[in-house]
């Protein structure tokens, strides 16, 4: 595997998706691209680690919505990658608009003008094969093709869709015309295929030169195209927000690929899977010898057989199970025969319909600063287990509708309230008065925790003006906010 | 249905049982006749009120023992039944044991002469059959006979053991004698048995004279007859401790009713289930029309089929599950197919091995003041939720090792530091200093919730010395501690 830089290609992760079928682990405000499900690295820190010794942070782009612009934010941030240029959409149009909006933003001056277009929540076994893929597929672009990555199938998988692939590219020794963009196909059809040859699955990673694809975005979708020129004239009048309330939500590959004349194919084998669902997830881990795969430290089992269980932090017990999915989490859980891994989505839609705060958002929530738990709530009142990182202090802020009993029962806190400031050790507790400014530090070299007891007729997140914050809070969030 | 008391009749109701089988709705200090498994009132509560139109509560006494003394008495004071005799055994012995004690208890001069023995676990649906058997079994056992209830069998069970009846007692109308006591049949046996009739389910309900069962237990276990009788001889140098050293651990069935010649069955329809498992309770339910069973408030179910599905208060989703149990409670959850409910018991016993608390209690325990739950625990720190019920209050106490930090969130708390007493409203904190000895009272009509922060070396249940004490609870448990 060489690690040489082309500084001709730049990298755009599409990180604005909410997979929800991987719920109750993903939540509309934690959605699976920064959920840590193989390994210790989110499926957004991978993909971008994956493309590093071709592409630096420097020439890559992440584009996601400014509804998780948070969660995306501290994902790059606790892998110290505040430099990757993060572009917010209003909201998400479908990735013929985010690859669009990532084109214009990135601009004609850029040096790089080879595109390489990623989703962020997609695994890749074998990073040698995707380097070399990369540099075929820049090659391929660089003649003006809109290259998509095809992978080789390994079984009649009725969940992707299929590419079929038509004559090698004139002078290369690798890549075919793309003849066809097939859906999702019946099992039979499926089988067909695999027998047949020549037919890929359609990975969503794209790479084609700047202009190519804006030419093509133009010709195929001119109102798309329309819209988002607008934003590259520096009209200060035209806000993003405009713009989005305009232009279709398609597809890049309903929108583009399937229409242009010049796109190809490139085919891969690297370990690719889209991690789609629990059961995509299942087979990626390695089984007993009964066929489970058990994640998570508190779960007993006795006799089940082909099942997938997976416990955050609460004890899970299983008896005699068969090809059933098991996902506990603090405060939703979970069961799903395997075969109806899809429906997890129709079930998170029902959630959202009825308002349910547990298709939104986890009892923990990761912030710079550490991150915080709601043990308990009532009319009136919430308790949070708030755990503040060594060396890290929360905003200076204070709150219209809420006071606030802290007990401290870990390390020594450095606490502010109004302008005096002082030590509050374990044991000890400190009350933050309504509308009193106030700040929560850590000075020293272990985590500090408190118990907050919070009392007041509001006490909701937004309750919060920020006076002063070390992180990328205090400004409205817009598409340049993190640099 | 009479309710003409029968002033011959002492109520003897089995109360020690655990009842691990329903995990995780039941834990070793939580057993299973203290849950409300069927309705509002819990499977002890409901034996007694069944039995009250005949026997009331001067002539009832519960048997369990000193490890749940605590949960047992609970349940009854929640009922005002204070006044039923509490009888403690410093550890289970099995039935024998168990009725032999009562019998010790009750005495002589007892002016009722016939034991009714009620396993304090059981459901019975029709009360006007059981109170019409009390009556018939009263007559029985007035002749001098063991008398057994056994149930008409409804299907073949495998779950029961079995009584064959021979010829007609001479002289009544009801009533047979018991030839046979079977073990827990194979299913081809079991429908042998119902083809052939003349077989019924042995309940573990009995009623005798207390003379005729002390002659019985004295013949047939003669070892555990004269360890008890010292009991009986008011020698206050033996106490019950060193006697259930000694005495053998044996049921009624093997020890007693199998040997003895004298023993009768009355035969009963009356809508009776032991509740063994959670498969039984399944049965006792109404199907919903795929015949599920959803029980709790806060679930989502798609497509799945004759499954159980529990949950206390979080969120449980289910997807295309067939005969399974789901039970969900804030700690701890089981899913477990229908068939194998059995198997539950060897899971606790696996959870006991490995000393989790899930086995032993739950997060939220009742107090005859009201309750607490456990929010968070940590390293030298531990979070509860408390309410206190209108008018009630808190033993005066103090502790060795913890100090706590109250705030309080509904309600204004009567709070008494050493010698001071004062008022704390909503939004108010106070702190308890280690070794103060200290009161939380609730003089209103609404509840008080306080959040309490307790911060210390040690923070077990039992560092607390109680000083004054409204319940039971200053004196060590003894037999007679709850007249």
């Amino acid at each position: 595997m060489t690690t040489a830089d082309n500084p001709n290609l730049f990298g755009v992760i599409l990180a604005g998706g909410s997979g929800t079928r991987f719920w109750p682990l993903s939540r509309s405000q934690y959605p699976k691209q920064v959920l840590r499900l193989l390994g210790s690295e989110s499926l957004l820190q991978a993909t971008i680690a994956r493309l590093l010794p071709r592409i630096p942070l420097s020439r890559l782009a992440v584009v996601s919505n400014t509804a998780q612009a948070d969660v995306i934010h501290m994902d790059l941030y606790h892998q110290g990658w505040e430099d990757i240029q993060l572009w917010l959409e209003p909201r998400g149009r479908n990735t013929a608009a985010a690859v669009g909006l990532a084109a214009m933003l990135m601009g004609a001056e850029a040096e790089a003008q080879i595109m390489a277009v990623f989703p962020a929540d997609h695994f890749i076994r074998d990073q040698a094969s995707l380097l070399r893929a990369l540099d075929q597929g820049a090659e391929m672009a660089q003649k003006g093709y809109l290259v998509t990555f095809g992978i080789t199938p390994t079984r009649p998988d009725t969940g992707y869709g299929y590419i079929k692939a038509g004559k090698p590219l004139d002078g290369a020794g690798f890549g075919l015309h793309a003849e066809k963009f097939l859906e999702k196909p019946e099992l039979a059809r499926a089988k067909a295929f695999i027998q047949e040859g020549g037919y890929y699955w359609n990975s969503g990673i794209f790479m084609f030169r700047r202009d190519v694809f804006l030419s093509a975005l133009a010709r195929y979708l001119p109102e798309l195209f329309s819209g988002l020129a607008k934003l590259g004239q520096g009209n200060p009048a035209v806000s993003l927000e405009e713009v989005y309330q305009e232009i279709p939500s398609i597809s890049i590959d309903y929108g583009v690929m399937e229409k242009a004349a010049n796109v190809a194919v490139l085919p891969v084998d690297m370990g690719w899977s889209d991690v789609g669902t629990w059961g995509a997830l299942y087979e990626l881990f390695p089984k007993d010898d009964h066929g489970n795969v058990v994640l998570g430290q508190k779960s007993l089992d006795l006799h089940s057989r082909n099942s997938l269980i997976f416990s955050q932090n609460r004890l899970v017990a299983t008896i005699g199970l068969e090809d059933t999915i098991v996902v506990d989490t603090p405060d939703a859980s979970l069961v799903c025969h395997r075969e109806r891994v899809q429906e997890v989505k129709d079930l998170v839609e029902e959630l959202t319909r009825q308002s349910m705060v547990e298709s939104v958002q986890h009892p923990t929530v990761e912030r710079p600063w550490g991150r915080y738990t709601v043990m308990d709530a009532g009319p009136g009142y919430q308790v949070k287990q708030i755990v503040v990182d060594p060396g890290k202090r929360l905003s200076y802020q204070w709150h219209h509708h809420r006071a606030e009993h802290w007990v401290v029962v870990q390390g020594t806190a450095l606490v502010t309230i109004g302008t005096e400031t002082r030590e509050v050790a374990t044991n000890e507790s400190v009350f933050v008065p309504m509308k009193s400014p106030h700040r929560l530090e850590n000075p020293g070299t272990d985590p500090v925790r408190i118990i907050e007891v919070q009392t007041g007729s509001y006490l909701g997140e937004d309750d919060i003006v920020r006076l002063d914050d070390d992180f990328w809070r205090l400004s409205e969030t817009n598409i340049t906010s993190h640099n």
